[in-house]
């Protein structure tokens, strides 16, 4: 989806001074929203078998993700690597129920919550961009016919009982436009609110955002009446700063993060740069901070070494390459 | 020097939660203590020859980088890779006269020292273990045997007029015994300052903190009156945790961080898996924050890239990869 290279890329990060935060304390358990079977191979070169997606899924469950996002109801044109999508759905709800359905799904249209309904899914996302150019880039509509998009898809989900996620890419960068607003990036957020979503992911798209610049992100919500309850982090780890980000995401209230199993994904053009997030190494940090998070670290572990070997590439996750010495 | 294998592995992250922490502005500005021509390169596979090598330092003086631990005085039996030193210490203060003589370089011992004192250097390390085991393995000397050999070391070296830089490593875990104790930490490093240190620099040698620990440390050092202004971070990306931890370093006062160009050492046993917190990323970080550092990102990413094709393998920093689109 993102794609970020020297060509593209924003000078540098952009400069937001850590401003002096009212001390939140840390929270007492977060729920990881768990993107690797979505958003993470999506990203993947290879196309992945849909009993590999299965295994993935129900070993990430099993591990106890608390959310799994298990695809995406785009056309294959696309996303070829999610061509599966309405099998692989079948597939788990054949097999896991409720938890199946439970799963969120990505949608770009009304034509994706129709396969979802048909399903009796009870959770979709919707993708957007905080920026004109990636919204066109990505979405081939401007700015203002991506929220015409999303509309009926958010009403109807939202008619129909689902729980609505409203992803904006490019928070905190974009590598056409360079610097973003934060105010217009709250602006965009406040009108998936609006429409219905009940939740807010923000994605530092290409990984240039920084502590201070996370903090003044979440300030700017508050004083606009969105709270941290509210808002999901989804950092990309292409600059290395996703957990400094996530651990000032943490003091300002920020209980929801996205991760990817192993660090699949979100760097396609890459050979074995990082891209999103990995969970473990999200995890790893959580549990020195003694904050719940109902996951088992060495079953995802186990799950991401299980998926590198039908990728036939290592983990980008600096914990299961420490943990298994690769 | 450090090694971090699953056998000997410490279980999992310990746990230590964040703490109410006083409200310590962030710095306006950070020294980079750069290591990576010593602690970066002696854990590398390859032997880079001194012309090489006075060309990286040379670089790295020129990117700004205020402080560049030059070389290590140890034998060459221990340390192969660094058999140079004295050849390169000479060249570099042929080269670079004073600039070169402010350069540390690690002394193990006296006749260390004495090789130093006959070069006009005018700082320099010693480098000690938090733990019992560790002093055994690497320094082949029990605990107590370390402080008795550092003692005349760091005496002659201040009556010399050097400054004298006191390492502790496995300060927040050791592969052998596991958890350590704060409190054991904090006595060693005492230790070390009233032996004449003027600076100590907390190894998190196989890379496990995590940001309330390295909060607590800061705090139980206060506590035992040595304040954040004596104290380095030495942080490794084992767990991919450096950036966060530095985060959290910089909340409590904080101002020196040890980093390594391009990310170079740490981790001699595994391929590519990361060791070494990289000075780009740090850099990324600071700047993001508006953080001082005086050292220029593009001359030192253009240096660790001559170094990776030095080395013939590419860096290990996110920074040096992401702008390279490696």
């Amino acid at each position: 989806m993102s794609t970020a290279n020297t060509e593209q890329r924003v000078a540098l990060p952009m400069t937001v001074p850590a401003q002096a935060i009212t001390a939140v304390p840390m929270p007492e358990a977060v729920t990881i929203y768990e993107v690797g079977p979505r958003d993470g191979l999506q990203n993947e070169k290879a196309v992945v078998p849909v009993e590999v997606k299965a295994e993935m899924i129900t070993r990430l469950l099993d591990a106890g993700l608390p959310i799994i996002e298990a695809t995406s109801f785009v056309h294959p044109r696309w996303v070829p690597q999610l061509a599966d999508a309405a099998e692989l759905m079948g597939l788990l709800v054949d097999r896991l129920g409720d938890a199946a359905r439970r799963m969120p799904v990505l949608v770009p249209n009304e034509k994706g919550l129709d396969r979802a309904l048909e399903l009796g899914l009870e959770h979709v996302a919707v993708f957007g961009s905080s920026t004109e150019t990636f919204a066109q880039k990505n979405l081939n509509r401007s700015y203002d016919e991506q929220f015409a998009m999303f509309s009926p898809t958010v009403r109807r989900a939202r008619d129909a009982g689902m729980d609505v996620r409203g992803y904006l890419s490019m928070c905190f960068g974009d590598p056409w436009e360079g610097a973003v607003e934060i105010d217009a990036v709250v602006r965009a957020g406040v009108r998936l609110l609006e429409m219905g979503a009940g939740q807010l992911s923000l994605g530092d798209t290409i990984g240039v955002a920084t502590a201070g610049h996370v903090q003044a992100m979440v300030a700017a919500f508050g004083a606009a009446g969105v709270g941290p309850e509210r808002i999901a982090m989804h950092f990309h780890d292409t600059y290395g700063q996703a957990l400094a980000n996530t651990h000032a995401a943490l003091q300002v209230g920020i209980t929801t993060f996205d991760a990817s199993a192993g660090g699949l994904g979100g760097c396609p053009y890459a050979k074995s740069a990082t891209g999103n997030l990995a969970t473990e190494d999200l995890l790893w940090m959580l549990q020195g901070l003694g904050i719940e998070t109902g996951v088992d670290l060495d079953a995802v572990v186990a799950t991401s070494t299980f998926m590198a070997g039908q990728l036939g590439r290592p983990s980008t996750s600096a914990v299961v390459r420490a943990l298994s010495g690769a």
